[in-house]
C-alpha cells in the first residue's frame, strides 16, 4: 500500500490486515514505554489547508509513538490559490523532506491528485477531502465496532452487523467513506436523514435509506453513529415554532433505550451534545466515542506503518 | 502528588521538596547534553483555552529536557462552548494518549474540576485559571527568592522574609498563588495597589494591605513583585492630568535605590517597561526577572515529574 | 563562527566551507535513517516576529536531523511593542534554554542588534530582517548554484559565473544577500527590473542593473533568478491596458528558450506563477526551484552545526 486516499482503494483483506495491525499497535500504548522505533528518521508532514485540530492531533501522536518526525505545514484556506499551490506547497514540503504527506483538504479530490499527479514520491494519506472521502475515519470506525461487536475479532470482518448513520448525510466525507468501507467489510448499512440532507444520488450508494430514525431504531442496528450537524445547515429548524431537526433525528436518551442492549453508539466528534446526540447518551456505557479517539490513534500507527514500512 | 492545581494544595514539606527536585534539575541545564531520560514515552499535552505562549513553551521546555512526547491543543476561546466542551476536549485529548494535561482556560475552578469530575484519569496542571490561581508561578518565584535569599537553600523553607507584591491584586491569579504559597513557606507578605485594584475580601487573606507603595519601600522588603498591569485597567488614569498608576504605583530608579542593598526585584512578564516597572530597574542588578524565567523551566521539570513519576 | 548575521560578514573561505558542509548533509538525506546526534540537547529556538511558514519548517527539519530540541516562539507582529520586545523575548527565550535563536523580524538590523547589544549570549541566526538580508536563503541559492553549474564542487566558489536577478530589487532582502554572497564568492551579477523597483543607491553596489530583461538575457547568464513580486507594488500596472510588469519581467517560456543551454532557473518561493515566472519554465528541466528547498535543509543544518557545534 502505497499511499491511502479512499475507502474504495481498500479490498476486504487490505481493511482487514489494517485493523489488525493497528490492534497490535493498541497494546503498545499499555507499554511503559509506549513507543517503538519503527519510523525513526521518516518525517511526516501534516499539510493542512483546513484546520481540523484532532485529525492532526491524531496524525502526530500516531507518528511520535513511532518515532517519526513530524511537522504541521498549516495554510490559512484564504491566502492559498486553490490550483497550482497545492503542487507548489507539496513539492516544498518533499523538498524539505516529507516522506509522508497528511493531508486535508477543502477539494474533493485534492489527495487523488496530490497522489496521482507525478508531482512528488512522498506517501500521501487523505485526511478528509472536501465532502469525498475521510477514510483513516472510516477505518478506525471499523475497528471501534469489530472491537466491540466481533468476539474473535483478529482476522474477521463486520459480516452480518448493521450500521445506521444519522445525519447529514449528503455533506459528510465521514459518512461516505464509512459507506463504503462497512460494506467492504460485510456490514449493511442504513443512512438517515431529512430528505435536504440526502444526496441526491443515493440510489446508486449500496444502502438502505431512510427519513425516520424511530423505524430504523425499531430494526435494531447493532451500531449506530451520530453525525456532527453543522449547526449552519439546519438554523432554519431550530426556530422555536419548528426544533424539527433534534425532534427528529437527535439520539434522545428515549430512543437509546430502544436500541438493542449490545447496540453501541458512535459518534466522530467533536459532539454538538444537546443537538445530534443527548448529553446523557454520549456518557452512557453503550457510548463508544472516546474508544474512537484512542483506536484512531492506533488506526494511524498503522497506516503510517503500511504506507511506509509494511511492505520492506 | 497526583495533580497540582492550586497553591492551597501544597503543605509546606511538599513546596520545599519541590524547589529542592527543581534545585536538582537546574544543575542538569549545565550539561553538555541537557536531557533526562525520566519521562520517556510519556505524552504531556498543553491544552491551552487561553493564548500564552510563555507558559506554553516553559512546560515545553521541561517536558522535553526530561525526554517527553508534548503535543498542544490550542482551543480558541471564542468557539469553545463553556461547559461540556472542557470535558470532551479533555477526554479526546487523554484518548489520543495524554498521560499529563497542563491546563490553561478563562474559567477559575477549571483545573480543579477537570481533576475531580472523573472525566479523565491524567495527571492535571494548572497553568492558570480565570483569576484564581496559577500555582507554577508561585513556586518559581519562591524558588528564585530561596535562591538568592536563602543562605542554605536545601531544604529551607522562606522563613523571616518579607515580600511586597505590588499592583492588580484583584485580577491576579499569580498574586493570589503566590500569597498563599509564601506564607505556607513561612515569609510575611504585603500587596500594595490602589483601593479599587484590592479585592473587596483582603481581610481574610493572610497579608498586609497598603496603597502607599513609599511607605512599604520604607519597611524596607527583602523581594517586591511587580504585577503586569492591564493596560485597559488604568486607561482613566493614563490621561495627561492624572498619569496616578505610574507615578504612584511604578518600581522606578528613585525607589529602587531605596530598598535594601540585598532586596530583589521580581516580575512574572510580560514586562510594560515604563509602566509598572521602569526600564533601568527592569535591567539593574538586583532584577531577578530572568532568574524566574530559568527556575521556570526547571520548577515545571519538578513538578512533571512529582505528577508522573515522583512516586514511582 | 558564532552568529550568521548577513552574508557581508562571510569571506570567500567561510562561505566555501558552509557549502562544502551543506553537501556533506546533503548525504545524510539519503541515508536509511537520515538523523544525526550532533545537536542533541541543543534548544533551537524559531523567534518569528513575521509569519515565514517555509523558513520556518526549513530550520525545523534542518534542527531535527541533527537531533536538536525545536521549540516555535511566533510573535504577532501587531502585539509587539517595536523596541524594548526584542529584547525581553530574546531574553526570555534564551533563560528557557534557547542554544540557538533563529530570528526573522519586519526590522532591519534586528538580528545584528540581537547578537551585538549583550542581551543574549545564544547564537543568533538571521531569518530574514525588514528588507536588509536573508543570508541563509542567499547561500542556498548558492550551493545550488554550485552544484549545477561547478563540475568539481568541493571547495570552489562560484568564479566566472554570471547571475541574473530580476523583480523588485529595491524591497527584496533576498537580492540584497545574494548580490554579496555572489560577489564574495566569485560570480558576476546583474540586477534587472523596472526602475521604480531598483533601489536608490544601486550605483554602489557591485553589480551591473538593466531595466531591460530581454538584452540580459541575450548575454547568456548562467543562472537567472526571478524574484517573488509583492503583487500589491505591481498593482497599476495589472490593469488590462498596460499589463508591462509582466509582458516586461516574467520569465516566460520564450525568453527561457533563449537562455544557453546550460542555464538554470531559479526562484525564492513561493512562486507568483504567470507574474514573474510562466507554470512551464517553473516545471522546465532547467528550473532547480526544489533543489533550492532541498539544498536549504542542508545549508541551514552547516549553519547550525557551524555557530554551535562546528568549532568545539
Amino acid at each position: 500500500m502505497k499511499h491511502l486516499l479512499s475507502a474504495q482503494d481498500l479490498t476486504r483483506d487490505d481493511a482487514v490486515r489494517l485493523l489488525d495491525v493497528a490492534q497490535d499497535f493498541s497494546d503498545v500504548a499499555n507499554r511503559s514505554v509506549p513507543k517503538l522505533p519503527t519510523l525513526r528518521g521518516v518525517t511526516m508532514v501534516n499539510l493542512f489547508f483546513e484546520d481540523s485540530t484532532r485529525t492532526r492531533l491524531s496524525f502526530e501522536a500516531a507518528a511520535k509513538r513511532l518515532s517519526a518526525d513530524v511537522m504541521t505545514f498549516q495554510v490559512q484556506g484564504s491566502s492559498v490559490s486553490k490550483g497550482e499551490s497545492l503542487k507548489d506547497t507539496a513539492q516544498t514540503v518533499e523538498a524539505m523532506g516529507a516522506d509522508i504527506i497528511v493531508v486535508r483538504h477543502f477539494s474533493s479530490g485534492a489527495a487523488h491528485r496530490l497522489a496521482h499527479s507525478g508531482w512528488v514520491e512522498a506517501a500521501i494519506i487523505n485526511a478528509g477531502d472536501g465532502t469525498h472521502e475521510h477514510p483513516t475515519q472510516a477505518l478506525l470506525d471499523a475497528a471501534t465496532i469489530r472491537e466491540r461487536l466481533v468476539s474473535k475479532a483478529r482476522g474477521s470482518d463486520l459480516s452480518g452487523l448493521h450500521v445506521a448513520i444519522v445525519g447529514d448525510i449528503a455533506h459528510s466525507r465521514v459518512a461516505r467513506s464509512n459507506v463504503v468501507l462497512l460494506n467492504t467489510l460485510g456490514a449493511r448499512v442504513t443512512v438517515v436523514g431529512p430528505p435536504e440532507l440526502i444526496p441526491s444520488g443515493i440510489e446508486g450508494w449500496p444502502v438502505a435509506t431512510s427519513s425516520d430514525l424511530d423505524s430504523v431504531i425499531d430494526e435494531s442496528p447493532d451500531a449506530i453513529m451520530m453525525l456532527r450537524i453543522q449547526k449552519e445547515r439546519i438554523k432554519g429548524e431550530f426556530q422555536p415554532a419548528s426544533g424539527n431537526y433534534v425532534r427528529n433525528y437527535s439520539l434522545t436518551k428515549d430512543r437509546a433505550n430502544r436500541l438493542a442492549e449490545h447496540a453501541i453508539v458512535m459518534h466522530p466528534g467533536p459532539m454538538n451534545r444537546g443537538v445530534e446526540i443527548a448529553s446523557d447518551v454520549a456518557d452512557s456505557s453503550r457510548s463508544v466515542i472516546l474508544d474512537q479517539v484512542r483506536n484512531g490513534v492506533a488506526l494511524r500507527m498503522a497506516v503510517l506503518f503500511e504506507v511506509w514500512g509494511g511492505e520492506k
